[in-house]
């Protein structure tokens, strides 16, 4: 069963120790404190930021859940297996901890590309690849080309959305073309998705100092802060300025408002002015907001990307931003990290390999989830919890067919 | 007027005092954070899980609150009482909030089994009496068994299960045999109740680590953290498992994930490789998901006990089976705590105090919340806001006699 | 654009740097975390809080939202211009985010004020206009005055609650002198403000403590801790002593519960018994009762100041509440703060000067907002959020005049 295959690999292939934190005790309670929010972010806020839909809550944010859950495991032993401790144990700490759900968050960008498509079978077996793909990824960037990702707003989000999208591609549904019914927010789930969107922003300056250096930290936390607010003030203008009647969209809102986290994530830690960090803020709102409006239609119609939350406008766009940023601030500035010269060319080559890889990586990913073996579920029934859940009554669709559903889309038949 | 009785019996009968902690500083700020999440957990956390009934949402989180905020008053009092300071006086400090907050675990445990049947003013007598027996059973545990149990497994879950079953068998209502029409979730309920799983889970580290040992803080996070994530597969692959459909259970999800917290309480300090507390938090989330399943009802039809909530599957079980891991363990290694030898037979005098006491205090405080004089709302109005809160129209039951609980469900009757 | 204001005004008159903390490693990752802790209550807490109305939960929770992430923008500038650094610089740190979230609360206050009446671009000159106020009379309390004011009873929740009903005074609306249809609750907007509500109860501690001496810190959270949790008993038992049939009413349990941590505030880190925090808390539930159930409905009806929220009740009452027991506390017992004799002199001074300019302010503001020329909403579509947002078909009004806000309300109009 799938919950025993890491720990099954844990208990054949390693031992594991505790390794308590050789360095100092404030950066300990630092990381400890930056572990925390990442947590929060990975499980409530991804997880109700894609409750949007208003039949689709349980799905968010259950099977996020498991996902996430899933996916730290899995995580920690990637990690692992590429940053291995003295004697080839596994270091389990803190920073492992970290590590193990910032590889959880590609996964969960590429769930809300697929969201309403997929069913928990794919969705492990999604994260079971983009996991492994994300390590080989991270240990180019950092070890072989040795480029700076902070915030990780190539390895973690421009990774995961173009992973998720080549997936979604793959997958793509004619049938899906014109609107689904179910494809769409209620009241009450666009206030939900905002509990999501608030505690993504509120944490996401722990996101991108949670690794930065002890001295570093203060800064990578102002610049993200500032980033997010100058990207939010952005959005809402934005948002009713290129309305009609010049209402504000709840998608613009929820979404692109956090798109300055992402882009500022690169530089976050490098020296540069908080004026600069609310630039590259104000610019990723903009290119958020105009993705969602005129971008992701396209991408649907002609080039069949089917992109449920519109991850390629919140993690995509904006996270090359952030590696273009990063590639403008070490040309014009030299800057070393951990004893290592940042140039240019590094960062071009971090940005060239994450995207390379992501998309290479989701192509196969998405080829293996086509297979019929999996149990698709049908148009019919996508965006739509029932499913996959028992839904309380009132909620129930009386033109599902459950027969339908019966045959294809059983979590038990796979396991 | 209950908000008095603390107040007063601190005036009176104490010089309470500002104790300033005279550990390091690193300490007192790591027990400052686990604090906050402890806190967290007991007003978000336990107050949003029990949103899942579709017409008990104000009182869930309403009358937490109110047992919360009334229970951590008299909690402070009663450790103080067995706890002295210098001079006699009650210490107030990080570590003191801490173990209040922990007391009133006890009573929102207990809330869990006779949610919806029950009044406020049974449920301040039940705080009452249930943290002051609490406290007796604390100090058996630590100071006359001294027996280890850092996460509370025992002292605060199985204790609280054992506490509320043991009230709701003696309040049992042959009326509610046949499921009532309220006794069930909505679509958005089940939602908000995901609001409290997921701080629960995420937060639970700090719970189980909030009074350890300094040098035991990040070994006590890494065992809970895996042995939730451990718990949360199993739950998920469980659930849909034991489903003729396959499907997801959302009672199973909101609850049985959490059991691993629950379960790795006592051992979580101990000298324990991170692969055993996963096993610990995949036996308990098997335990729980088959409690839910296959006991509840059973408990309901044969023995009379109506757990609202399923606290026997998510606390009560799983607390067993930390103690019982706690007892396996320190027979299989010695160890010290507190520069006390820890034995198996000191853990097991530990649990078999917890549930005797627990039994013996509940099954106590059920003959007195049973009294006529408390004002029992009728097996009618059972799972219904409307007996306590004004209630926005559209909810409001027209078949609710008005008559009927303004005789019997006043809470300023009380007064 | 709004937006690019203060960064234009950053880089045209400023040179902004990344001040480090020069205080101590603890002291730092103490303020660090109270800054999280505050930054979840102003977007989260204030946000959620005001999510009560059924139909304008995306004006609550969104437009909190954007005047928030303008706000902090506007107040790091403005904390610059008063408190600026060596060579003319505006320091950016931790504490000068804390600050600028600080002075973001009072223009959330005044939102709950005047909450539904007004429209995004009126709030956005509000929180511009409200914050500068709040800067010259934080200057008066604390450089004048020399008075103290640790968590801000008078500075901010006094000033922002004065400063709003005298807006909401000068945008009096004779239409809605019998209650809007919209104003109302519904059942599940009931239970999102209870996240705002627990959210900000749980956290007010840190909000009292965030600029406190490192070694006044504990003492602050406890007094605070025990001040709400009096308070909360009390209104628990008011509310259900003033109904008629003994019903708990949920906007009591959703803002009284809170009066203790406003009341606490200025005295939260003087030298009194957690007794006597306590008693504070007691008599800010009972006055913010009082006030909800008996006061609120004078002021509407004979002084014309229609107080959505009851700001008056949560922040203004229980604000003074705070500055008199200041000035209770300095007059009989001797205190020094940062080598100045506080007096109670100096705090009736600072309680005066507070009041008075938030009044002032109010008023000049709201003339200023009255102004034919930024789109007021009509009395017809107050309370609903399709003024201002697209809303989900379900929730749309059929009776709204669609060609009536196109020509008042449009943000874009104004940008």
């Amino acid at each position: 069963m799938t919950a025993n295959l890491p720990s099954d690999v844990m208990k054949c292939y390693l031992r594991i120790h505790h390794a308590f934190p050789e360095n100092s005790i404030s950066n300990s309670i630092l990381q400890e404190n930056d572990f925390k929010d990442v947590h929060v972010m990975i499980f409530i806020g991804f997880g109700f930021l894609m409750t949007f839909l208003k039949k689709y809550g349980f799905t968010s944010v259950g099977i996020n859940m498991l996902i996430a859950a899933f996916g730290l495991q899995w995580g920690t032993l990637m990690q692992g297996f590429l940053h291995r401790g003295e004697g080839g144990k596994i270091p389990l700490n803190i920073k492992s901890m970290i590590n193990a759900d910032f590889s959880t968050a590609t996964a969960l960008i590429s769930f809300g590309a697929v969201l309403g498509k997929t069913n928990p079978v794919q969705m492990l077996l999604l994260t079971f690849l983009e996991i492994t793909a994300f390590a080989v990824n991270e240990y180019l960037v950092t070890e072989i080309f040795q480029a700076t990702d902070i915030g990780a707003s190539m390895t973690i989000h421009a990774f995961g959305a173009y992973f998720g999208l080549a997936v979604t591609l793959i997958l793509y549904r004619p049938g899906l073309k014109n609107k689904h019914a179910n494809e769409e927010s209620s009241y009450h789930s666009d206030i939900f998705a905002m509990i999501g969107t608030l505690f993504l922003w509120l944490f996401w300056p722990s996101f991108n100092s949670a690794i930065a250096a002890e001295n570093d930290q203060t800064k990578t936390i102002i610049n993200t802060y500032y980033s997010l607010a100058a990207c939010a003030v952005i959005t809402f203008a934005l948002s009713s300025l290129l309305d009609q009647r010049g209402k504000f969209s709840m998608v613009l809102i929820q979404n692109a408002t956090l798109a300055g986290g992402v882009a500022v994530g690169t530089c976050a830690d490098l020296t540069i002015d908080p004026f600069v960090a609310m630039c590259i803020g104000s610019i990723a709102g903009i290119i958020s907001v105009l993705g969602f409006r005129f971008l992701t239609p396209v991408l649907a119609s002609k080039l069949k990307i089917q992109d449920t939350c519109g991850v390629h406008n919140l993690h995509g766009l904006p996270g090359i931003l952030g590696g273009i940023a990063s590639i403008v601030v070490t040309a014009t500035q030299p800057e070393t990290k951990k004893g290592i010269q940042l140039t240019a060319g590094k960062q071009a080559s971090a940005l060239g390999s994450t995207i390379g890889i992501a998309l290479l990586g989701g192509a196969l990913t998405g080829a293996i989830l086509r297979l019929p073996i999996w149990g698709q579920v049908s148009d019919q029934n996508c965006f739509d919890d029932s499913a996959y859940w028992e839904v309380p009554e009132e909620e129930k669709l009386p033109e599902i067919n459950s027969n339908n559903y019966d045959e294809h889309s059983r979590f038990e038949a796979i396991m």
